[in-house]
């Protein structure tokens, strides 16, 4: 299996070292790594990794500041992913920090550390285990937070 | 006749397993399911499903949350979908909720219930049996909640 | 000439219908209809009554609730019905009524019933009189209220 | 060269009759002129003259209403008409006169009536020559407005 | 190598100039410029560059004005720069100045100055030195203002 990182240099935090540090405990996983500016890069360098580098998943690392043209960015990112996936009939999991979702850096901090890491782990599985998956399925999992929980019947 | 369930880990309702049981109803119709992460990972796991799996047609189970983020990453999925159906020619069906629809969690248990069920059927019923729906045109049809009901002259 | 017509169960009046019966004053026009839950499933069933059924042109009719989500499947609907547009170099006719249009559902009837059929008119012009279209150029047509006219020199 | 002029029966200024006048101005240059009923109508109709009468360039001439759901549908011909370009690699030079962008309708004509000629000059320009649209970058050129100029350092 | 550059009429400072004056720090970089009327005009010219000029990447330099439909065409803009790298493998390096992110303009003139000269840099490097970038990953790197910085452990 070979998974593809891309993050950018618009991150406050490196969030491709993370997501590699996450891979160590996955034993067989190969990966390429790749940096772009900012999260409207990401879209055709997660393509580019599943065409010319023969990466079965990609996982693509954004930061979205707190201004409103940051929104903006964010739907064209969104809505390029979802065409590059189905241009490649791959899936390419979008991990994204909004800046403006924590009060300070330090939870920030925290919530990136835990969302990049489960969403390496969602990444292989998606690959390797997709029945972890739907092991889950309506279990309320929140990547970076803790999980809500499914609503009880 | 064979039909596609994707659900996602981040809902927190079990929607894969309601569209499962409601297709009980149906003799004959086979199923394959999966789960992926969030709404965005949707569409491409639908196209597989069609182009892969030889799927009819496919059931997108999506959970949105409150958060103004999230609406954007509806649009995201919306559009989406149907450039997944635009490449495929195939119906991909998508079933939607809200977090802020209802007002309690008991409330939004039995709109997920009656609206994932409801398009179980249309979705059955645009392969099989497509009269039905143009039977229904325009009678205000509110999966999930009460019909509303055509305008009366 | 084939012209498909593709409607809505959740459209609270039968659009469908009054477009078969404004067909009835145009000789020699054959028609297929179709009808989907929801306006993000108008699309691709356009697009499959251009290429499985030889639609010279289609008009997809859809009724748009007052919710902000509502106006979200908005944007993804006029987005896919473009796009399906591009792929089959067909013009596809988009009659929207937004629920929220008029005050009063006598009126919303009005607006819907006038409409459609001046579309339908627009539709068969399209493909059989587009000099018409070329005439009425600039003089403000406003499908389902009055035209509100030319601005005057 | 040959240009492909498209407008629609929804404005109330006769905009392609304006930029059929403009032509007169250029020798040699050949056109084709449609009319459709609103501006999301206006993307395929450009890519069939690109690729059915061998157009150089399309100029869309669209009106966009007051009302919420026209700038939803603003947005939709926008990524349909660029679209619509990355499908053909040519130019299609969108005109959009939006009618609250002026206080009374004597100033609309008259935006309307400058900033169609000047997107005709433009779009002869990019065929026939490039080098005028060079000198004028960075130059605040505003179609229909006087133009603001260039910040002075 | 070989870069495209494509700059606006609408842009109020020489963007295209001051990106050509940046290249002459790099030898051996080959440019092509071009310029269009506005930022909707540049992804397809973005496209031509890299299919018609053999490009290796194109830096497209975007003015968006204040007003609200200046923010709706950012989005068309966005998403369609997107589908152009889709398209074509290439990475496109979208430059825009924000009208209103700075008060006055001696300040615009020196945000455009200096995000245009670093965008030319990233772009320089996504070709010959993608090391570089990656080792940028995380540091909160700001085009035109002042980095931000890593968030501190």
């Amino acid at each position: 299996m070979k998974i593809g990182i891309v993050d950018t240099t618009f991150s406050r935090i490196n969030m491709g070292a993370i997501a590699i540090d996450e891979l160590r405990n996955y034993a067989g996983v190969k990966y390429v790594r790749r940096t772009v500016p900012g999260i409207k890069d990401l879209p055709v360098e997660a393509k580019r990794l599943i065409e010319e580098e023969e990466c079965d998943i990609v996982i693509t690392l954004g930061w979205v500041g707190k201004a409103e043209k940051d929104a903006l960015s964010y739907i064209a990112l969104s809505v390029g992913k979802i065409i590059a996936e189905l241009m490649t009939n791959k899936h390419i999991i979008d991990v994204t920090i909004h800046e403006d979702e924590a009060e300070d850096e330090k939870t920030l901090l925290m919530v990136a550390e835990n969302r990049v890491r489960e969403h390496v782990r969602n990444a292989v599985d998606l690959i390797r285990n997709p029945e972890r998956l739907v092991k889950q399925a309506g279990t309320g999992q929140r990547q970076g937070y803790e999980d809500v929980g499914p609503i009880q019947r």
